[in-house]
């Protein structure tokens, strides 16, 4: 264990224990307190990111580096810039999500019990090379009530830095919170220590690749939300609409095709064979046209003019295809003889991310609706509204795919738990030993005004 | 990994999945089945207990159980037997907890989102070797339309096997559901291996010791619901009614000593030293007297005459006392300065479990429910009222001291998650290409009449 992962995860715990006593308005207006220092300290802010990119450059010449990597890190322009201002500004506005009571009921006379949000408290996130993605997440988990450890790349650090720098310094100088609620770090070795401070942390988000991804679930005793990979699918039925089909697929697949819900996967009804030549013709004269990997019968019946002329994009699929995340203009195609090989597919080949049905019928819809696990199940609707801001939360802190609790895109809900609050306004208190056999019984009264736990 | 282990959870995931789409009544009349089975089939469920018995009798003449872990093993009389009937007709009536809706908004006309409460999956669940755990963990999962694996104590083992062919035969021939919805397993290496198996298991639910559920956070790629230990406390402020303090104190130590949500730490408040003897006389002649483990201020301040008394239960403590679950007549006693003081010891030495504070001061309520981060913040009332029943669940599956997903006594309503489901009902259904810079605009319109996404 490393004595600096130690001393950040102390530091950050008594941040957040201590946060705990203060009027959620300290937390909105530490976000305008950062916005201000930013533009307070914009030169300094360019010039560290320039420091970034100049040796950023000499990476990508190396060939250690790609170009969009490179691309995603600037931070010395004011159209990104004014970004995060305004971002800073959306978030602080936003509604609290503490203290909503969801579970009220009396237990006795005098005796209440509320469930009542709040906020979760240490939070760890690694993200890839995007300085903007610092101020982003420290917003959030401000405005939520968290404390958070940033890890961004390494590319990054010298803008990292800086943008540490100015988040603490708005704390210090403008709000009663301690400043290191919110620490940013640069090494992987942190890290793996980190992973191991359960008594500080309270769960870690990786935003990053599968990989990353993989190994701190392997790596980790403290909950991990995130998502490995993003394997959406689009399900074409017997009783589709063929138009709302090719409108859902073309959109689902090639609208942005290098994010986690664009669709790597469409599933036909074989009734639907017919109309195959139809959605394959949207999709491979796409103006980005589209690769298609494709099995036997989907292969087999695509007709011979549309097999001669786009041969080069018509490719028979392997089994790997279809857990495969192409993040391009390739998708994997695929034939089932019923709606529930369709479901099975889904449930054991995505990621239970988000996945579409096209139909017409009543039943098949419910049933996709009931059957498939994912975090989003659609009906005519292309996959690519799986996204906080789309859903209206205002934010979006990253996007869970596991079951347990946050899951699709997460905002600021994401972001709290609960606590149950139990009070006795009883002149003697409450005690268990006056309750049971021959005493008293539970009421379990709900209460139905808007009575609050806090005084 | 154990092919066993691999068959095993592939067979619970195929069980949940086909699970999803029967109707929630198959899943209430499966309890009555399986009622209906078990009193068909008492006294072979009595016969494989008394094996149990009589092995765990042998063990204990060798000094290798304990007999209070003989005693509950126990499942061959009426009493505990019609307790368990008796409890599958309450789960039974409880009301479903899936399909609520917890959040509705129209994203555009004809554009409907909904977040809809859905079940986790598949639960991985080790218990002891109480075996009407079995039977009470399966009618909670199938209840909540989980799959769950259930491993219990080797001591029960025909017992659990017994009551694992009564639950699959009750399944198969009364019901629709899989008869593998609910599986028992008997030895750890399925468990070590089962935990890696994070394609089919969704949640992993230790109810045991804290080496247990330590290993199991070490070991798992899964989720892991439930509590190490219960260290809960009871503060006495300085504006404590001495009476609510007395009787507050002592019912949360001495009510039932041996499950978590006994208080193993009084906090005091230096200005209540002068109340110190009353409260200390009243757990020291509790009918079961309590042995207190007092720091030095403490220790100094109780009156020669009772230390004379109570020598021997009258004890300096050491640091690790205060990170210790007694589970007997015994407590922790420490004086603070400030109720900030009593909080950061409940945050760094408690278990996040339920901790009381016992005040008259309407901040200090506040700054304690603020302040304190476990499941349970409680004023003037005893830590003991920690209970799924007692806070009107109906039934309780566990305990979780975690700070995601569920906390706090966990019902049916902590085993199931959401689901967002996106429809579009617009005769062209909906893409995301058509939103955004000089397009369509997102509506975020709440849906506040009792739509659902279901036809």
């Amino acid at each position: 264990m490393s004595d600096n992962a130690e001393l950040l995860g102390y530091k950050a715990k008594e941040a957040f224990d201590a946060s705990q006593l203060l009027e959620s308005t300290q937390r909105s207006n530490a976000l305008l307190a950062i916005r201000d220092e930013l533009q307070h300290r914009k030169e300094e802010v360019y010039a560290a990111n320039e420091r970034d990119l100049k040796e950023a450059a000499t990476l990508v010449e190396q060939g250690k580096l790609s170009a969009p990597s490179m691309r995603r890190l600037a931070l010395n322009n004011d159209t990104k810039f004014n970004g995060i201002i305004q971002s800073l500004e959306e978030i602080a506005s936003l509604d609290d999500p503490n203290d909503k009571i969801s579970y009220a009921v009396e237990l006795d006379d005098e005796l209440e019990l509320y469930r009542v949000a709040c906020p979760i408290g240490v939070l760890l996130v690694i993200f890839e090379s995007r300085p903007e993605v610092v101020v982003n997440v420290a917003a959030l988990s401000i405005k939520s009530g968290n404390a958070a450890i940033l890890k961004g790349g390494k590319e990054s650090k010298h803008t990292s830095q800086i943008l540490n720098s100015v988040i603490q310094e708005a704390l210090k100088s403008r709000t009663q919170l301690l400043p290191h609620l919110i620490q940013t770090i640069n090494t992987r070795d942190e890290v793996s220590s980190l992973l191991h401070l359960d008594k500080y942390i309270d769960l870690v988000v990786p935003r990053g690749g599968k990989a990353l991804v993989q190994s701190i679930k392997e790596n980790s005793r403290i909950p991990v939300m995130g998502h490995a990979d993003g394997i959406c699918s689009v399900y074409v039925d017997q009783f589709a609409d063929l138009n709302k089909a090719v409108r859902v697929v073309v959109d689902s697949k090639t609208d942005y095709p290098s994010v986690c819900n664009a669709t790597e996967t469409l599933l036909l009804h074989r009734s639907q064979l017919s109309n195959l030549d139809t959605i394959a013709l949207a999709l491979l004269k796409n103006k980005n046209p589209v690769t298609m990997h494709c099995d036997q019968t989907s292969f087999e019946n695509i007709s011979k003019d549309v097999h001669q002329q786009f041969s080069s994009q018509l490719l028979l699929s392997t089994d790997t295809d279809y857990h495969t995340e192409w993040l391009d203009y390739e998708i994997s195609v695929k034939v089932v003889d019923s709606i529930n090989e369709a479901i099975v597919h889904v449930n054991t080949h995505g990621s239970h991310h988000t996945d579409c049905i096209v139909t017409e019928n009543s039943t098949n819809k419910n049933t996709w609706m009931k059957g498939v696990g994912s975090a989003g199940c659609y009906v005519n609707v292309s996959t690519r509204f799986a996204d906080g801001f789309r859903y209206g939360f205002g934010a979006e802190f990253g996007v869970a795919t596991g079951k347990t609790h946050a899951r699709g895109p997460v905002g600021l809900e994401g972001l709290v738990i609960y606590k149950y609050i139990l009070r006795s306004i009883a002149d003697n208190g409450h005690i268990v030993g006056e309750f049971g056999e021959g005493g008293k019984s539970f009421t379990h009264n709900a209460i139905t005004d808007n009575r609050q736990p806090w005084y």
